[in-house]
């Protein structure tokens, strides 16, 4: 056992990074946090994750030499040589990661957004063991999307798919051109373009909630259960207070949800009826919150497509991405 | 070359069925249409096919045995044992279509839906030669789609992938639930489903010409391009009519195809958002009418995703199906 590999899966965020330390079997020796620099050079940063990780190893009576593959969720694009792009929680513009962790480490490394290794994560220990075909999407601040299409990761032609939060729905009158060939001003000025995430998402539902409550006079918001559970402070207010305010049947939160709701799922549908997926994960910040957000989404799912496919909560909370990325670099895993 | 094998690739359709006869090298000797007839048993129908392709075989001076695999494309849902279901051209129920040739014929049977087929022969023989990513969209009666991904049909946990043509886009405010968990009335009753295959397929846009034109008084109707290229009887309008007209710079017709062209483009970038495809080949009766609608539709998706991906026309019209059926069943192929 002295003698055995050990593999890291490591799940970086730009304000949290959650490293796993673990046997080949998938054993977990140990689990930790550490809070992410954004603002360093990516050579400082991924080198930091590297000696964060030997000095784990050193800890757990091991020798470094036994730490043979690191695997990595990003908050970006991953493209084929390991460069990511596309990441604004950091100030980098392209980051040759591969290389940048070849330099410094001769074993195996993996990589790969975080969206797919959360969902390589729930399929290896989560809500989609045994599923060879799901949708996964995450509600948080932003929202994410991954496919696992026939037993694997399907990445697109440019690494960049699953991006369900792109999704044009609902579009306003303005959205339709006024001739047969020239594309609406509404949606050549991205008033369309972002819509979806601006309102599906965890920020959206804060938003929708903290205008509303700005709307009303001082004894609607004294009577706000939502505004209550923000400490009474309306501009405090996110998406967490109003699912823990429609959780207790709450009709403003409910009416509040509404609207993301309905986006969420005319986007979820459209991506079923597309994909035929056996299952569809629902993951991040605001699905983890409680049953009702999974539960209405899934209601909503039913009745927009004729696909019939499962609707389930994530099952990994925010350990996803980190149990993913281990799944990613062990090599012939069960 | 005399004893080479032959094998068959056969489009089935609700009132034609396309017949190719090829050497396994692809050369095709023999290509023909027969009627369908719809309202004979599957056993018959089937039989039939298979009668007519052995017929040709010997006409060709070949043993019948030579015939070593037939491809079939067919319109519906072709399940793993070869069933099909969801075919609303036939009266059959579940056909077991590789069971019925099975007993006829002992070479390779492939079976696959008519878009899927379609889709393979593009990718052997059309526009998307190379292409290892891409999405196929056939806009005719009806819409279909097909996902070809990471160099095979991809087909779904279901074998139901592809149905892009059950989008819901652009709901009307009745599709907006008033409350946060019940699916709203207007979906749950239908009004929203189906809309968008409703508005964007040829039957539609030749449905909202005829709508158009019956409402307006006898001398807009003798002025209009649609109207007279239809014979000057607004009710013999379809969709061919409306697209010549615009072909011509028509006003009218140009004002007409706007919101299928802006369905079609939102079902279409929803799906390259989702899908990072290197390219979306658009084919069907509709698209293959002219350059017109291809560009329309391909000026609208660049303004409605930031993925980037190639729009182009099908190329090999409707021998797209029979060509891929053909590609489906041959071999080792090159």
């Amino acid at each position: 056992m002295q003698h055995s590999p050990l593999y890291a899966g490591v799940d970086v965020g730009g304000t949290k990074t959650l490293m796993i330390l673990a046997e080949q079997d998938g054993t977990i020796l140990s689990e930790w946090r550490v809070a992410s620099d954004a603002q360093t050079d990516p050579e400082t940063f991924f080198g930091g994750i590297l000696d964060e990780l030997r000095r784990e190893v050193a800890k757990q009576g091991r020798d470094v030499s036994a730490l043979r593959g690191i695997g990595l969720g990003l908050p970006g694009v991953i493209g084929p040589a390991g460069i990511l792009t596309h990441a604004p929680a950091f100030p980098w513009q392209e980051t040759p990661v591969a290389d940048i962790l070849g330099q410094r480490f001769d074993g195996a490394v993996y990589l790969d957004n975080d969206v797919n290794v959360a969902a390589l994560g729930e399929q290896w220990q989560g809500a989609a063991q045994g599923v060879r075909d799901f949708l996964m999407v995450t509600v948080g601040t932003g929202i994410g999307g991954a496919l696992y299409l026939d037993g694997r990761i399907y990445r697109g032609a440019g690494a960049a798919a699953g991006e369900i939060g792109y999704s044009v729905i609902a579009p306003p009158a303005a959205l339709l051109s006024h001739n047969g060939t020239a594309p609406p001003a509404a949606v050549a000025s991205g008033d369309v373009f972002g819509q979806f995430e601006q309102i599906a998402s965890g920020t959206g539902i804060g938003r929708l909630a903290r205008e509303h409550l700005t709307r009303c006079d001082r004894s609607a918001v004294d009577a706000s259960l939502i505004a209550q559970l923000a400490g009474g402070a309306p501009e405090a207010v996110n998406a967490r207070h109003v699912l823990a305010a429609a959780a207790q049947g709450d009709a403003e939160a409910l009416e509040l949800l509404r609207l993301p709701l309905d986006y969420m799922a005319i986007g979820i549908a459209n991506a079923v009826s597309l994909l035929n997926p056996a299952m569809v994960v629902i993951g991040g910040g605001v699905a983890d919150s409680g049953e009702l957000y999974v539960a209405a989404v899934r209601e909503r799912i039913a009745a927009l497509t004729p696909i019939a496919t499962d609707v389930v909560a994530a099952r990994l909370g925010n350990r996803a991405g980190a149990i993913g990325a281990l799944a990613g670099v062990i090599p012939n895993r069960v």
